[in-house]
């Protein structure tokens, strides 16, 4: 038992210090040495747990691809409303970008060209988003004229961009950029009655922030 | 003479095959045998021209700039409002990536972690970007409530998640993809006046169409 757990220790240290590495440099450039040394375990631990570089791979690209699905799920089921559903997930997501290695590691391995797989991260958002949005216009509480699949094109390229310059510039990521992006995009994508009931900033309460302190506008008028 | 015009064939040749290299695998794994081999030129004549592989992505990300700084520069001349620039200059940067292997090749370069050297070329894009919707906005034709800076994120942060998602799927970047976008963002950012004499599409005539099948909307009804 002791022993099972110590493996389970190396393995989640081997794939937290192999998203690191990955999301420093990329895949192709990453070695293995580098991965086992900063994990503190030897070469031959990491062969144990991992044939080859793709395999550590996989696995960060399920860990990111784990949180993406908790962060979408959890909007979800806190969120009668799909849009606002939408809105809090992309700032959880951002929030993840910035803050989890697990989660930059992975989306770094989505958007690298030299790896002929295809990863599911990227598509996936782009699935949830479109489903939300789906719904929404469904719900009736698109404005009139907008379709979901439009609001999905412009909300999954914004947040793949976001992501790709947040990699150089953290400052892409913050939580008053995401915000401000709502505050500009809702009141065109809302029904009018219904964009007074959206919060650009979130519903979710943010752990770094004290709750006091999170008092914010909901969103400016149209 | 003759020699010389060789050696600027040989060295273009070059440059349009490491173009071709970085974007299909990046620029680790790109190897100069392979740049050579493809430019039709043996190593000696890779190496009297460039020193080695990050000289040949200066050469590839400057010919890229170089294009991007021509269609922000010919939208900016031919266009008198702003705004209708930035629309204009959006098409072509797309058409650009989607047909034109340098530019392709240096945005590529330019979203490579592996590479620790600062590339201007999203920067560069972004800077005209804000650049013309700030004289959007100085010339009033910006809609009451949006700042130049909001605007100038989204569809700074929209371009790059394009550019990005395109390099793996070309369909992000089609015309009537682009379009789309602005019909949808357009009614937002504009002055409901100046709403109307805006062109979704893009008031250049595009060289794949012919005119008589290019009769488009100008945008919705916001």
């Amino acid at each position: 038992m002791v022993k099972q757990a110590r493996a389970a220790r190396t393995r989640r240290s081997l794939i937290r210090a192999a998203a690191e590495v990955f999301a420093e440099v990329g895949f192709v450039p990453a070695s293995l040495g580098t991965i086992s040394e900063r994990a503190g375990v030897s070469n031959g631990a990491l062969h144990f747990h991992f044939a080859n570089k793709s395999m550590l791979a996989e696995a960060v690209e399920a860990e990111a691809a784990e949180s993406i699905r908790r962060i979408t799920e959890a909007a979800q089921a806190r969120q009668g409303d799909p849009l606002q559903a939408v809105v809090d997930a992309s700032h959880e997501l951002m929030s993840a970008l910035a803050q989890d290695v697990m989660v930059r590691g992975g989306f770094e391995l989505a958007g690298d060209i030299a790896r002929r797989v295809r990863s599911p991260l990227r598509e996936e958002w782009q699935r949830w988003v479109e489903d939300g949005l789906r719904r929404a216009e469904r719900g009736g509480v698109l404005a009139e004229g907008v379709s979901w699949a439009d609001a999905a094109r412009v909300v999954v390229a914004a947040t793949v961009g976001l992501e790709v310059l947040g990699a150089k510039d953290a400052s892409w990521l913050s939580h008053q950029n995401m915000t401000r992006f709502w505050e500009l995009l809702l009141p065109r994508f809302a029904d009018r009655r219904h964009l007074r009931t959206l919060v650009c900033s979130g519903t979710q309460p943010r752990t770094a922030v004290p709750a006091p302190a999170r008092a914010r506008p909901t969103h400016p008028d149209p």
